[in-house]
């Protein structure tokens, strides 16, 4: 699409302001509620207070197992003059929960019955009025309240209300949500995903969070970016429903489309949020219904719903909404914001020597894992340019505390092995290369820093590092795995690569790793030592921040070969060509080593079952894995 | 049901034995996957960690609107050099999302590019290679763990999942609960709740617990006490569920039944645990699969399905049990308790003055309401014989903290206005009495007490007794409503009533208030008057709480009259006869006066909205409602 044909115009409202614009205009007129079942009204909330209709219970019962008797007829009775009742005359048999009849006023225990020939009882006490009956009323009373309004009723309320003999109870309607994916390049089933297509995900997310907010969610099948198409669609679905969200596919066609279509036949109240991510946000109004335009980055998708959407539901269903876990927390990286828009930026979080620490994700709002990923949100307002590393912020909780106590946090190198780490322990991992570990180590941000760093001067692994960036601090370096590090190749290596000379030729593309990588140094190691220029390496510029993200490089065409290791190209099915083995340990402070989480994670690579499932991976040997050396703290 | 037919063959085992002989005898085996399609994994748990079948994006593609170019070609470009491109050979149109073909490897912005004729643009600054191109994994790396095992599947994951390419996924079955309502006296319907019948509400409280902690529950009709049928209905159940509970009516004999077949198709483990209440549990085994025999009053029902059912079910769904919340609290009333078992007491929770007071609730197995109303559990442990008013004990909480700090804690008198206040704002009103709430509010227990007492010297209500009760210490009185008091009758006056002095007609039952209640102070210091000796009335003993209570017990032909409110009288269609206007007004320590309760109660009491609802009740004035009176402090 040219630039003439594009609606550039976007404003930059301020997200408090819109919400305002946007809720003032609803109002309140689609609350509405319902009559519905008592048996179907589980998790819905009442619209009015709920009254017994029947007491419980609703006559009096025994409330023994027994006899019924006239009390008076028992009075004077005692061990040494017993009275003589007549079954069918002066008592019957009567079971816990019977109906007392009269003239019987009083329950006498089974227990306290001695039984005689012909039907005859003998009792050695008087029976008091009313005594082990359960009078009308006793549990519930006819007209009490037995629920207010406003409440989401639990299984217990369903329970009281049936005791209650409520049949049919008033509730609020669950708003109905109408989700409408767009974009030509959007695909519904996995088969038809083609270079080009993207799999609709956003509008199954909505659909799951929308149950969650207690609304009915009608997603319909991806629409193509064809104006009439899409207004029919969305005119339907305002019919229908009593929201209408409309995701764009990530191309700005579909956006445009989205806010001509509702300024044609409604009224656009914002469009241009300023947020990052979420800005193109539409807000609107189509026959008096609201209708919101979401955009279509998976992460900008995810906060718009939770900042418009998700209020908007409530203010239906009547959910209540869960309180904000907020804590503070020290940011371990710089955050560098704009002054255009207020940022919610992903976090990870950890205890560190009982300070919370937060540590900024991927930022891209296309990094759907830095939300699966993200233990909380820091939102840097839109009066500040940034946040520096070290600074006290505030973070909304994304997962339970606790949790977040229990979780060993890991900066460092990345290998396929953390995976299998953290689904053994609750293990937070992040990947930065081995110097970033060893930085972040040093800033306080981690528990742990895998590294893999080669000292080109002994030939010796990690060591000789520590002593440099922790100079007079006692270390721990608990031994890992050694793993084979090689060149990763495309299946029958058609370009007859055999090792690091080839990487110079003019038909061979690399893919390189970031520096501070354990890989980019053993690159840079062996380049040295056999003087090859690295400005002569085609794509040695282009920086992946994981083996496996090396490996689908080549995998995918875009290279022809990589560093890196021998479990990423066996898990892309790629060929691989050794280079060595080298060693991948785990930096820890020394004072951590009493630590629960570090006696687990020592425990965890030690254990059979990690080992087992480590060796499938391919390229790994363990010898002394779990052994620690202590380094420095003599000097 | 005579003696000698009755099972009384029950034992008293203590519940973490219980649970130890009844787990150990489960075991594991029970716990199974099952593959499903992504699309219906919500809120599932993963039975291993799920991977990546394919990356995001799964192309290169543009992560900006504008053009795809070589980036080679463009070096070199400046403001005084600019570079003219051609369409088709030198670049291509693309938007946001759509894939980059080769030979292109970068995207120039379109505000960046300056169109021309003829298909032609000019660009004034190079691009470098990748730029503004989303790169194959970007956001998920084939290969990648996307969740760990044992985690519930959010809407947020489910949308990773779906990017990652993962269809179809391995989750922990959801185990099946066949739910076995069992007693002639039970019925399913309440068009057929006929006396002596008893409507099934525990087997649906069953199905909303079963739901919550993610099983399936498979509830049946209830069946009669037929041993046979209940037999092979077990049998049926146990072939069709992973866990079967059978709910026994409130008469013994369908105990006996249960503990009876399940020795006859299966073991029984334990019959009988040291628990109050739910003592009659049944711990049983049947073709390998847990059978829990459980009591049928509706209380102990739900203790035992969260002592033995709740822990069995997550066992399967693997469902992360919520964090119980436990707080100290100061017992308000004293608990007397046996050493025969531990004893399971509800309480309501209130802040008052910062420090959480705990009030015992009813105690009786079959009081519904109980559990409803209940803030939190009070634990007695076996060991003790009960706990003193002042004590400190721990309490786990059934409510949110903060909706507890958030309610008014009310003890005293009965009134239908107290729901309609608890309607409209978060009160917890505890019905003692006037004299009943004066001795809390002594205590500390409560914010408010409502109390209506007449000073039989004076004929004014309360003030002296506040005078006397709380010698020295400045108190507020809230004035609240008058309300009319009189003799409660059946329609049609049958018995034709007309005064105090028919009380003691030997055709006339009476039902009465309890000692402390105002009404009952109204009622006694009438018949003083007048000369009538209460022992001479038939009924007089005979005690109910509230004037509700009253009301049902003349309705249900319990009795003939008794004392009560207008309002309660009209609310169960009954005649009436007024005795007189009272004050019914709420007493207040001055010291709280500033709390934002009782600044919200005072608007409230004061507000339209809750003038109109009581005027509809009947029987009510409005005559200062909200003036505050100071009373004492000066002595």
């Amino acid at each position: 699409m040219k630039n003439a044909d594009r609606n550039i115009y976007i404003s930059n409202t301020d997200v408090d302001k819109a919400k305002e614009i946007f809720f003032r205009e609803i109002g309140d007129k689609l609350v509405s509620y319902e009559e519905i079942d008592v048996l179907n009204s589980l998790n819905r909330v009442t619209y009015e207070a709920v009254f017994a209709k029947n007491s419980s219970p609703h006559y009096n019962s025994a409330a023994m197992d027994g006899i019924a008797v006239v009390a008076e007829n028992t009075y004077g009775a005692n061990e040494v003059n017993p009275k003589i009742l007549a079954e069918g005359k002066d008592f019957v048999y009567i079971n816990t929960g019977n109906l007392i009849k009269e003239p019987y006023n009083a329950v006498i225990m089974i227990e306290d019955v001695i039984e005689m020939e012909e039907g005859k009882v003998k009792i050695l006490n008087p029976a008091y009025p009313w005594q082990h009956i359960r009078e009308i009323g006793e549990d519930i009373v006819a007209g009490e309240m037995i629920i207010p309004s406003n409440k989401k009723i639990r299984p217990l309320d369903l329970g009281a209300l049936i005791a209650g003999g409520v049949e049919k109870l008033k509730v609020y309607k669950k708003p109905k949500i109408g989700i409408i994916p767009t974009g030509s390049e959007i695909v519904e089933k996995f088969e038809d995903l083609k270079e080009g297509k993207i799999i609709d995900s956003n509008s199954r997310v909505f659909e799951g969070l929308v149950l969650e907010y207690g609304g009915e969610p009608n997603r319909i099948s991806p629409i193509k970016d064809d104006y009439e198409l899409l207004k029919n669609t969305i005119l339907k679905a305002v019919d229908e429903n009593d929201i209408v969200l409309i995701n764009a596919g990530s191309s700005a066609g579909s956006e445009d489309y989205t806010v001509n279509i509702i300024k044609e036949i409604g009224k656009v109240l914002v469009h241009g949020v300023a947020i990052k991510p979420g800005k193109p946000t539409i807000l609107g109004i189509v026959n008096e219904k609201p209708v919101i335009g979401i955009p279509g980055y998976p992460v900008s998708s995810y906060i718009v719903f939770e900042l418009f959407v998700k209020p908007l539901i409530l203010k239906y269903s009547k959910f209540e909404e869960k309180k904000e876990e907020i804590r503070k927390a020290v940011l371990s990286k710089r955050i560098v914001s704009t002054l255009k828009n207020k940022e919610f930026v992903r976090v990870n979080l950890g205890y560190v020597k009982d300070k919370l620490i937060a540590t900024p994700l991927t930022r891209g709002a296309g990094v759907t894992m830095s939300l699966v990923k993200a233990d909380g949100v820091v939102e840097v307002p839109q009066s500040s340019e940034g946040i520096e590393a070290g600074d006290w912020v505030e973070v909304k909780l994304l997962k339970d505390e606790d949790r977040i106590k229990d979780t060993l946090v890991s900066i460092g190198s990345h290998d396929l092995i953390m995976d299998i780490i953290s689904d053994i322990m609750p293990l937070s991992s992040g990947h930065v290369g081995s110097m970033g570990g060893i930085m972040a180590m040093r800033r306080g941000e981690c528990h742990v820093s895998p590294i893999h760093l080669l000292d080109e001067s002994t030939g010796e692994y990690n060591i000789s590092y520590i002593k440099k960036y922790f100079k007079g601090r006692k270390m721990a370096l608990i031994k890992g795995v050694k793993r084979l590090q090689g060149f990763m190749i495309k299946k029958g290596n058609p370009k007859n690569i055999k090792g690091f000379s080839d990487l110079t030729r003019d038909d061979v593309y690399f893919v390189n790793r970031q520096r501070g990588a354990g890989t980019r140094i053993l690159l840079d190691y062996n380049l040295n030592k056999l003087n090859i220029e690295s400005s002569n390496i085609k794509g040695y510029e282009r920086e992946m921040t994981t083996h496996m993200a090396v490996a689908v490089s080549i995998k995918s065409n875009s290279s022809d070969t990589g560093l890196g290791i021998m479990s990423a190209a066996k898990a892309m099915n790629l060929d691989f060509i050794p280079v060595g083995y080298e060693c991948y340990d785990f930096l820890v402070p020394f004072e951590y080593m009493e630590d629960e989480k570090i006696i687990n994670f020592i425990n965890v690579i030690k254990s059979k079952e990690f080992k087992d499932r480590v060796t499938k991976l391919g390229g790994y040997e363990f010898e002394g894995t779990g052994d620690v050396i202590i380094v420095g703290g003599l000097e």
